[in-house]
């Protein structure tokens, strides 16, 4: 299939960066979820610090891997229509909004039950601040690429920013896992940190394993000989604009 | 002056932008030092905690202000010759460089006094990363653009990777000051901060305020209409590696 002529190969290198950041993305929940499992003591849905452990495994699930797996569906389905790959990365989307509502309710329900005062912290602000841009740039991305109303120069206008904030919100997600991450050592092992502990090191671990996975994703969406081919129909739009436009760029993302 | 034919005007919003982020860095500045002046007992070069609190002044000054502003003189200074605004930006960086050295200079030296383990928690690990990583950058846009050697050729490969990994070290350097924020009220007001003390609330809004100014830096060089134009012997330059290269970008930063 590769050797058709119908088929245009991927940029070359992009299939290797592309699985560096899914070694990545999936080393970063297998590690929250042995840190939460194996040394925090597990999970349940009970109130007390197991149902808390939920909180990290679906934020570093949601937030942070389909997140980001959501924005490089453009680069990695590259010979689909562009439609399809609209809807799947609003699915994607959708799936990583609801595991990390699960997270959410997780915490304050701990809180709740364990009369913890919620939203002090700058962990508290940022990850709220990162869900509510979060739901507001879903329902313009929806808004303007799959509801049907939007005109072809609106679109335009708003993707760059749909890009750019969409790459803002992803560090800013890594940004508050890490402070979860410190919160977390800090609350339950202040006293041992300092002596690497292995539990200390896993979570250091898994702070740099978050930051790579953002640069790794950030990295393969930025580059010009990733992006995905237009096909012919999108070009002559494209063209169209280019006319309409002064120093336009190419409408697809 | 703005009305001459030889000085083109800023790109609309540009200069809006610009003391946008001057004014969120200094604020973040400002609010550091009220923070560890204020609250945290004032600065002195003795061993103490006093000695401690030059540590998240010099890294706001220098690793976030002064950096951001390092990376901002290609979209001020649009009218100067390139050579110069390479200068100043390479100054710019070695001027937050000597000031983080003095930061980190006083957070090891704080710790050595008080035995207190150094390099253990997450924050001094991306700190130390962040502080590496800063210099190898420096030295390789020392070498590809301000030394005589290099080919045009190589600048131009490496350009878009040196403004990439600016950007990402911009990211990593905020990410780190919000984890030493978070290290700093665990530390210091564990038991009063969920109660919205002041000086919680003061320091979660410094961790806002330096998430705004990396977003507002990130958005003023990413944005095409703000490109610095490129001179017309520079122009020139650039037409000519455009014929050598495929699908070749302008080669201004």
């Amino acid at each position: 299939m590769a050797d058709s002529p119908m088929v245009p190969q991927s940029p070359c290198g992009l299939p290797w960066y592309v699985a560096g950041s899914q070694v990545l993305g999936l080393a970063c929940v297998i590690i929250t979820g042995v840190w939460m499992g194996h040394y925090r003591g597990g999970y349940a849905w009970d109130g007390s610090s197991r149902e808390f452990n939920v909180h990290p495994l679906c934020m570093v699930l949601g937030l942070v891997f389909l997140y980001g797996d959501a924005i490089l569906v453009y680069r990695v389905f590259r010979n689909e229509s562009k439609r399809s790959i609209k809807i799947l990365h609003a699915v994607f989307h959708v799936i990583a909004l609801i595991i990390s509502v699960v997270g959410f309710v997780a915490v304050f329900d701990f809180h709740a039950k364990g009369k913890i005062q919620d939203m002090y912290s700058l962990h508290s602000w940022c990850g709220m601040l990162t869900f509510v841009l979060f739901c507001v740039q879903w329902l313009l991305g929806f808004t303007f690429f799959l509801f049907p109303g939007a005109s072809q120069w609106l679109r335009k206008s708003y993707l760059s920013l749909h890009v750019f904030f969409g790459l803002v919100l992803l560090a800013l997600a890594v940004g508050t896992c890490l402070l979860g991450i410190t919160e977390k050592v800090l609350f339950s092992i202040e006293s041992t940190y300092s002596s690497f502990v292995p539990e200390g090191v896993l979570a250091n671990a898994l702070g740099l394993l978050l930051v790579g996975f953002g640069v790794l994703v950030a990295y393969i969406v930025t580059r010009e000989e990733f992006r995905r081919p237009p096909h012919p129909e999108e070009e002559a739009l494209s063209m169209h604009f280019k006319t309409l436009t002064e120093g336009g760029s190419p409408s697809s993302p």
